[in-house]
């Protein structure tokens, strides 16, 4: 199925735009948690169980487990082995923000789509769409450009301007233009700005936005949801990380962390349905 | 001691701005290697001894090795051990094409800086300098950012008009007088752009260029050299990887290997002495 079809339904079946994101690095996790053999499993495992009612999708960014080595690999393997065979609807995005040049990019598609089974991968949008056809040619899997990152220095080269637009505009059209044409785009678009958010939703149409920033980096739930949702409530998967999954260090970790994805969930979908 | 300093020093010691690809590709090494436990480190191994005192640099892409999974990590590990403590004089550069914002980096130092003990490693720019400051901050390594890359597709974005420039002109720009603190970045300019390449090399004074594109990408040598060597006859990091490893499929492979090295390396320098 198309990976945006997938989103849309899972989005309606929960009515939830919330991910949460699985960046579950070791030395964060309970201690209790560290005498286990696969200690970040383990705690994906307990997050993932205990929130997959509230979420339309869950981002693991792959740093936090390359950063231990084949031992991390293997945990998020585990994960998402674990996350395709008991709760299969659920979007699963590899934030990996990948891009090499043409067929080396194949080597990053069988690890992430095919290996490790992601429905989606984050990619920088520099080399442009010829290098990145390889993932664009997956009708299977759904590519996310960056566009408009959520860092405060992210303006340096996003924001510059280029004819009347600035650069994460053009990146915009572009890949609105462009890059989708198997319709499995979407775009990395920061709640920090929701200025330049609601200028990439007048040009991309529906096109589901990824959209970290909010909770620990500050971006405003309110202004998020009014400036990116599409015309159909939709358009938007918002994530959230540290304030869920590490929500409590104790042995009620799960327990907060529902707790947390319940709320985030609730105002996001006040402000969704306002009227 | 200062990556660019080693680099340096290694170019003069062996009279060479070649690098070695190390893109081991499974499927493409000979098939008799593939009985081995460790196919890609066994490989990798018969390169480095047959070629090593012609090279400036090695320059795994770590793709190739991903896409096996926990095994491919393995050997490209196995294959940094051995160069470091064999041949620590000669820089070794991670093509990974990273770049994520803040901390999330740190997962990208401590593994490919520190657990797979890389000198140098490429990113992508997007996401701006305060995104990447947990590469820039490593004195002791060098980063590599992406400028104008050697695929077809590369001007979609990195040749937009911005003022009076071109995108990869400011990325040059913006690396040589604001990044460069700590004396330890260097550009990716593709061979396939030597027009490009000149004026990068104005704008940037002897910073080192990463150079892939020669050979099986069709970059010409000799306008390749003219156009980025600096004023002291270096200033680049000519890559070949296809051409050399794979230039025979059989038990003479490494032999091969050493053969086309020891040409491009002689061809290279003809053009960077001519008078």
């Amino acid at each position: 199925m198309n990976i945006i079809q997938k989103l849309n339904n899972r989005i309606d079946e929960v009515s939830s735009l919330l991910c949460i994101g699985l960046d579950s690095e070791l030395k964060k996790i309970p201690v209790y948690l560290h005498a286990e053999q696969y200690p970040q499993y383990i705690f994906n495992k307990a997050i993932i169980d205990a929130t997959h009612t509230l979420v339309c999708a869950y981002k693991p960014n792959i740093a936090f487990y390359e950063e231990r080595g084949e031992k991390g690999m293997k945990e998020l393997k585990m994960t998402m082995d674990y996350l395709r065979t008991k709760y299969p609807e659920i979007i699963t995005i590899c934030d990996a923000k990948r891009a090499d040049i043409g067929n080396t990019n194949k080597g990053y598609v069988a690890h992430i789509f095919d290996y490790l089974g992601f429905d989606a991968v984050t990619l920088h949008p520099y080399l442009g769409k010829e290098a990145l056809q390889p993932f664009l040619d997956r009708k299977d899997k759904a590519s996310i450009i960056l566009c408009k990152t959520s860092n405060p220095g992210s303006g340096e080269f996003q924001n510059l301007v280029v004819g009347k637009q600035m650069m994460y505009e053009q990146v915009a059209m572009h890949v609105s233009k462009e890059w989708n044409r198997n319709d499995n785009c979407m775009l990395v678009v920061g709640a920090t700005y929701p200025e330049e958010m609601k200028k990439i939703r007048s040009i991309v149409g529906t096109m589901p936005f990824l959209v970290p920033g909010i909770g620990a980096q500050g971006g405003d739930i309110q202004k998020t949801v009014s400036a990116g949702m599409d015309k159909d409530t939709r358009g938007m998967i918002i994530n959230s990380a540290r304030s869920i999954i590490f929500a409590s260090a104790g042995t009620d970790f799960a327990k907060r962390a529902k707790e947390e994805a319940t709320n985030l969930r609730t105002t996001i979908n006040k402000f969704r349905f306002v009227k």
